[in-house]
């Protein structure tokens, strides 16, 4: 593996809660309510928050509301509101409402893709494509987001070399900055530095993020990894928000209490204050009726002799 | 920090489920179950298995039928079967079921030491002695616990030094292995590097264990850390057993099934079957009459784009 370049003094954390949390969940959440949600994630320090997606309400009818959620943003300096935008009739909405800044997404596995967008890959490159030609049309920065980076539920273990060949795409369209996803998280370790070395030997550190899932608990382990090999940005959900219902503790999404958590302990800085956080998560508990992660600090009071 | 050694081809996992887990429980789980549930960890292939601890019903009622469960245990070679004892009349008591291997506790921290057993670290190191003495005698091993090694709930921080002068006593008095505990589940790598250096300044890595709880999803990166430094031996508990109750997914033990995912997949052996493990679980899951962490093999199915 790579040799390890020490920790960064400072990382990026891009909050996806209020897009691919909110997508994951059973309920349609009231759009006040969304906006209530990310008025405390920017108040504990969020910089970049993936608020919402462009997508046919017919697919995700928990995020139908984006014009409207994308439109009472609370505006504030130096805070990227990040939409996660399909297609080049997802984009024409999110130009009505004068997206800043927004997200595209495929796939490394081929059944993945079909199962998760009815498109192969090539066709969903095809679809990324028109979206970054207009995003770029209005100079309008975008990041891109590979699933099942290290593994699709259908085909098993995905090629580090096919991951490398959609990066290459992606930055040709000119994305700023790709996305590693572990979609079902299975990723460990040594997944990670089979990937990034590839990755690394083409790309600069700087350009690629990781968004681990945290389904069996190694996504911190995962991001350990990445930041030995020089990775500096990670996505996260407050709360874990998005995990999956069926088996408590067996989470989707990294939290990012756990995250900033890490980091933080570590030296290492984000901006980002765990108790307004704690806050922000505790709302959305509060909305959904359910316990989610909030409870750093009441854990830190827990005992276990 | 220390250079990276490389992964090792095979690591050490102490089960504690049915001691560490068992004892943090609400319920009173009967003797049949226990002993159900130790033959499905050892049918799984655990062969270091923490099955009870010998200490006075009134102060862990979960665990009065230790007798009973240790004359109980389904015999089979090459399976180490280690009870916790906490003083002299718990050994004596150990000694009349023939024990085969204990382990001895004390704590890095003062406060702790105080309201867990109502004893400084001094008296501690002088009740572990007697043990000691005892076991000695008997030619019975038996490793030795350092609690809240990387924190304390009560005085936040603890001194690497200290860990290592009452590791220093815990080898003196002829334990086998010392296991670093994260207590309440606190530290992040950074935290396993200061401390394992200290340490590793003074004893083979061979002879640490680290037992770590997942209170904030960091324990399998600090293990990576300590596979990193060169430890090869790690304390879990089947399905997480002994978590917190108050937050789902906030657990507080380790759970095996992830450990052993992580590092399965990172091709370093433990002669545990996953599959196996989660019948284990599965068990006290019914038992308990709610979900644990069993369901790994139902979250590799799991997708969420």
């Amino acid at each position: 593996m790579k040799e390890k370049t020490g920790s960064p003094a400072q990382v990026k954390v891009v909050e996806v809660g209020p897009r691919d949390g909110l997508q994951n969940v059973k309920e349609i959440i009231p759009t006040e309510s969304k906006i209530t949600y990310i008025e405390k994630l920017v108040k504990a320090g969020c910089r970049y928050i993936e608020v919402t997606s462009f997508v046919h309400p017919k697919w995700v009818p928990q995020l139908a509301d984006s014009k409207e959620v994308y439109s009472q943003l609370p505006r504030k300096e130096g805070v990227h509101y990040i939409a996660l935008v399909p297609n080049a009739k997802g984009m024409e909405t999110a130009l009505e409402v004068g997206v800043q800044e927004i997200a595209v997404f495929t796939s490394a596995s081929e059944t993945f893709s079909q199962k998760n967008t009815n498109a192969s890959v090539t066709e969903s490159l095809h679809r990324c494509r028109e979206v970054a030609e207009k995003a770029s049309r209005h100079k309008i920065p975008f990041r891109g987001y590979i699933s099942t980076s290290f593994g699709c539920p259908f085909e098993g273990a995905v090629s580090p070399t096919r991951v490398v060949e959609i990066a290459d795409e992606l930055f040709d369209m000119g994305v700023y900055e790709v996305s590693l996803g572990d979609t079902i998280g299975v990723a460990v370790p040594t997944d990670v530095e089979r990937l990034l070395n590839k990755v690394l030997g083409r790309f600069s550190p700087d350009r690629i993020a990781l968004h681990m899932h945290d389904t069996r608990c190694t996504a911190l382990a995962n991001i350990l990894r990445g930041l030995d090999l020089g990775i500096t940005t990670f996505d996260a959900s407050s709360g874990g928000l998005g995990g999956c219902p069926f088996a408590p503790g067996a989470s989707g999404n990294l939290a990012t209490e756990n995250l900033v958590y890490m980091l933080q302990k570590m030296g290492i800085a984000t901006d980002i204050d765990l108790k307004e956080l704690g806050e922000a998560t505790r709302f959305m508990e509060e909305v959904l009726g359910r316990p989610l992660l909030s409870h750093i600090e009441c854990r830190a009071e827990m005992t276990q002799p």
